[in-house]
């Protein structure tokens, strides 16, 4: 078979967004990719992301590229979209870093993506030998020219999770730490949701939550007030929720 | 570059779920692939679809694709879910059709699937050269083997409008006639998100939906009492929609 139509056969990858929540920012997992130009090293970042194998399903790929990547494991990745711009490997210091990575041809590659909502606590294998997987403010992407198309990966995944919110609102409680406080809770609401809540109507609205518990517990080492925290009861919700279906 | 990379390359497909609504049943387009089989034709059905063009982007593929084998034009489609589980192409029937009709060696493919809604009446070029484009009741979907993984796509296809219905529940409209009656809408409704509404608890519910209109006309030529017809104002459904979001 030529060349010619080995180019017409797109590689096909996946790429992973993983968002995780400190408190007051949303934040994606990058990793960073090293470019020797000219004699120089550049380095810029990019998603956790990669060619899938020959005998591989998709969400099989994922999993096993995430953890190569950052060390993460057991983290639930759905697909949220699939992109296939013929350009999204046009830029040649693509298309050079991935012929050297890869030792493939490149000619053009559909990535499917995938995103994660963790606790940012999870542990990652920072600075290890294969890792340079670190967190980064989301404001802060649209300042930084990621790797490909990534930049509008990001972008397209975070609009998937404020549609999911939308529909599902607990789905934000898998970002938040076991305990958290309402001020966490409606930071957290507002970044995704583009939303300037309003402190008292915000706190009212959330209480009536199924599976939403005020806890006899305040937050600990603060240097003001102790601020009262919260839990979720995720399998309450869900009951509910399933429950206010079948009406 | 030898054969074994060729197919470690996949090829890349999208494949199309149209949904249509005939007031009583919801059916989904299916074409004719005919199989040539020890001297013998054999054939069976599958969702419109095929591989994408070397300089393309998904969704004019998709749009392309749907154009040429029904005749389809004009129609928003929407990708939900991307398939790639190598054993996909395994069937050697599926195969063989595949690479006769591609001329191409096939060793894997990932497919992009895409959904749309429309209304029955639109024009489908049946019978002419290169459609075979029929309507199928997706009760009947069950009973039949369809192409590749193509009664999976279709599940979740199908999967996805129930999710989307819920969180924007004037999705359906876009399936039914410019009028109705309540009878279609909750048939529609029903089927969709697999329900058995009560009749009057429906309509109570529908009357309260922003942009769904009574008329004052009936249904014509019916043999029963004519039922009274109803319209959908999208534009003021989202109005209200977006304002209470901003809340």
């Amino acid at each position: 078979m030529s060349n010619e139509m080995m180019k017409y056969n797109p590689h096909v990858s996946v790429d992973c967004v993983v968002f995780g929540f400190d408190g007051e920012k949303l934040k994606v997992l990058l990793i960073e990719r090293i470019i020797s130009e000219n004699n120089d090293n550049f380095s810029d970042k990019k998603l956790p992301g990669s060619i899938i194998y020959e005998d591989e399903d998709l969400d099989t790929a994922a999993t096993r590229i995430l953890n190569e990547l950052t060390g993460l494991k057991n983290i639930f990745l759905s697909q949220f979209h699939s992109f296939g711009d013929p350009k999204r490997t046009s830029n040649p210091r693509d298309k050079n870093w991935l012929e050297k990575t890869t030792q493939l041809e490149i000619g053009r590659i559909v990535t499917v993506g995938y995103v994660a909502l963790i606790k940012i606590s999870r542990k990652i294998i920072f600075e290890s030998e294969n890792t340079t997987a670190r967190w980064y403010d989301i404001k802060t992407l649209k300042t930084m020219k990621l790797a490909f198309d990534h930049n509008q990966i990001a972008e397209e995944a975070l609009k998937h999770i404020r549609h999911k919110v939308m529909l599902e609102p607990y789905t934000l409680f898998e970002l938040l730490p076991q305990k958290f406080t309402m001020t966490q809770l409606r930071n957290l609401y507002d970044i995704v949701l583009e939303t300037k809540s309003d402190v008292r109507n915000f706190q009212k609205k959330m209480l009536q939550v199924e599976g939403l518990e005020q806890l006899n517990e305040v937050q600990k080492d603060v240097p003001y007030r102790a601020p009262r925290l919260y839990r979720f009861d995720k399998k309450k919700a869900k009951n509910t929720l399933n429950k206010s279906r079948k009406k």
